[in-house]
């Protein structure tokens, strides 16, 4: 094992190398732009270190999935999945990238660009960990399947599809996720839930051209009765209105919350991180984390209507769009949720607001007694020195359809600073922590292989 | 007077020339955009049409005035002043404009562009009639003055300071306003009034970064502040919810009621022309008339707040921003206006509300029993065979400071179809009201000069 953890010490300017080359491929699943060139890119990769790879295809229109199957001779009977995905965040606001957000750029310990962390820096610490131990032993300690998905950040519509259509090629018995933060003392945080999202977009019409604004006085602004619309929603205290909305809810175990006590944060940090006073509802401690496991959220991603470039223009637009984003939490099921945000509307006088739905995925959870979980403390704890159980975390990933749909445990664990700014310009993935997960991934294919 | 207005006809081609020429050159004013190409292409304009013209400057970063001035050899004692602007409106969204806003392309008897009725089509007609005058009796019936501005669009912010400084250049007896309607039965709109403006920008900064919107658990979204502060300041009939906000305010007298019931608006053509089903408040016939002459607004201009781009984001804003015009009536300071919304958001617990003043402008009426307005009918009677009296137009124009520096009645007549698209895409300006307005100022020029 030792030389293995050498090699990856040895290995790592070519995994920084490899890492740039990824980030340099943009792949904006939301504009479509370089997904196929992205996935050609990553099975090639894969090949490069020795992984065997096919692109595999649902349907016309839909991202392919790079797949990677390394059998193992020692121990062919037991199957370690990796998840990930090779699209990235929109670059939006470009003014505010100290580079261009597909440099690759290095600084110093940092590699900065869209996709740096989230999430082809994750996967290099996948790939890089495979191939060290078929550099040094010609083998791995057990069967390797790469899952590497294109429209992760567009909601992952079609991946429960994928899973179903592959069922056999891709089982498992247990299934690193995607990503997994790293805290401000560099513990990792080994996760065992995400939360689910209903992604909709809100849109009023109510003329057919921009008008003088001087006509507000007859015509109807579609960016008031969108105000008027989203204050039906949602109090100030950040409680969701609609009817229903939190009845499938069930409160956190006492175990959960034993663990939650557990988790760390450290709110001074995060506030000079994010350049905030405080927190909503002034919330502290315990009170964060649980809101960060277990709150449902109503959350404006996106608002706009009329003129919104600098200077004055009197102008009555023609339409307004808002763009929302609700987290759910186990037992909300997303098309039940937006029935009830659809009869919310419609009960409410808002018929004449068109609703868009971009996504919907549910919450997933994996139990903290899991024997895949002791596992993968372990690797954690050697290579890192500590780790820290989190019940859940607050994004979203198609969890749900994994556990579903393959029967097998996911636990997430990586390598992105918790400060990293994914999804945000100036994104970065820190070499140090790289190099240690891919360390720990080695560390967990060990273990992973010895236990039953 | 008959030789002068066939001139009118027989310069038709080229009036449409001087027309496209000043389209073609941008001048938007938002964006300090061919601001000064624009004030010496008309400068040169007035000189090529027989104008003594000078550039004036009030101080470093404002824009010029486009000063025109002829004397009249037999009349000396009496003058009447052209008040136009060069400036126009920004251009967005340009992807709804079927050519270039500023190719000045002609389909029929369209003329189209950014500034094609607003203001540079209707600044055509008052130097073509001049023209007119010279080439027929080499000389004007009474001194003419054009006082051309360039920040109009933007608020007219320094025309007031502009008056003042050449207080006795510009002295006169009457003005022209800028613009005038024409209303679907060909018939010009003899405005005798403007409403005033205050222009604001609100802003709300939460984080110094944009964040991944699984935090919207524990960050302050910007946006969901802002439409919580908005809602507070309207309520959805359209009523203004700001402390004393109309307390200014005074009702209609007797004779601006019987002014505004013989108004003409043609609702169905209305609805028709913006594809909307009602008015506001499901306003109909004299409600609908009082509301565009004498309802203070507040319009939402411009909304914006994180991702706007096709597709769905999952991010937390850190900034939210809303444009905001506030058209004011008679005896509201737009100062005084401008410290009750502050006043306003601080009291209602909104005291991380930016507010940015763009621009404010009193509102302005002129009697109706003024001598010049008896002129303009005449002149408006026979060259467009009708006319319609209109107490107070629905848009901002710095009339107050007119009437208040120079002491002389303000009263607008133009060529502007009343669907023209001003500020908006596709804005046109139509020919045959063009010639039809040319030889209306020749009339009003001739029977200002006759009268005292």
């Amino acid at each position: 094992m030792n030389q293995i953890l050498k090699h990856v010490d040895k290995n790592i300017n070519r995994l920084i190398k490899d890492l740039q080359i990824l980030i340099r491929q943009p792949s904006v699943s939301a504009k479509n732009q370089g997904i196929e060139e992205c996935a050609k890119l990553v099975s090639n990769t894969l090949k490069k270190s020795g992984i065997p790879s096919e692109i595999l295809r649902l349907k016309k229109g839909v991202a392919p999935i790079v797949f990677g199957h390394v059998r193992s001779k020692k121990n062919p009977n037991k199957t370690l999945l990796f998840y990930n995905h090779y699209d990235v965040q929109p670059v939006e606001p470009l003014e505010l990238w100290e580079d261009d957000p597909f440099s690759g750029k290095i600084r110093g310990n940092k590699i900065f660009g869209r996709g740096s962390a989230d999430d082809k820096g994750e996967l290099i610490t996948r790939i890089k960990a495979v191939e060290s131990f078929l550099k040094i032993t010609g083998d791995v300690p057990c069967n390797i399947k790469f899952v590497i998905e294109g429209e992760e950040e567009i909601g992952s519509t079609n991946i429960e599809a994928y899973l179903k259509r592959f069922r056999k090629k891709f089982s498992c018995d247990g299934v690193i996720w995607e990503f997994g933060y790293v805290d401000s003392k560099n513990r990792p945080i080994i996760g065992l839930g995400m939360k689910g999202l209903l992604y909709v977009e809100l849109s009023i019409k109510e003329s057919i051209r921009d008008a003088h604004s001087s006509l507000a006085v007859i015509i109807k602004n579609p960016a008031w009765r969108l105000v008027d619309a989203l204050k039906t929603l949602q109090d100030s205290s950040g409680k969701i209105l609609i009817k229903d909305w939190y009845r499938e809810v069930t409160p956190f175990s006492k175990s959960d919350l034993k663990l939650l006590g557990k988790e760390p944060f450290d709110e001074n940090s995060f506030k000079k991180e994010y350049g905030i006073k405080g927190f909503v509802n002034d919330k502290r401690g315990l009170e964060i984390k649980k809101a960060l496991a277990g709150d449902p959220t109503c959350n404006i991603a996106g608002l706009v209507s009329g003129y919104t470039l600098d200077g004055a223009k009197t102008v009555l637009p023609s339409s307004a769009l808002v763009k929302i984003d609700f987290r759910l939490v186990p037992n909300m099921d997303p098309k039940k949720q937006l029935a009830r945000l659809q009869k919310h509307l419609k009960q409410n006088g808002f018929s004449d607001v068109k609703i868009k739905m971009y996504h919907g995925e549910a919450a997933a959870r994996t139990n903290p007694s899991d024997p895949f979980v002791a596992q993968i403390k372990e690797a954690a704890r050697e290579s890192f020195g500590d780790f820290v159980v989190n019940v859940s975390n607050a994004g979203t990933g198609p969890m749900h359809s994994f556990v579903n749909v393959l029967g097998a445990p996911c636990v997430s664990i990586g390598s992105t600073y918790m400060f990293s700014r994914i999804h945000s310009p100036n994104e970065f993935a820190r070499i140090d922590l790289l190099r240690k997960t891919t360390k720990c991934i080695c560390l967990i294919m060990d273990k992973f292989s010895k236990h039953d």
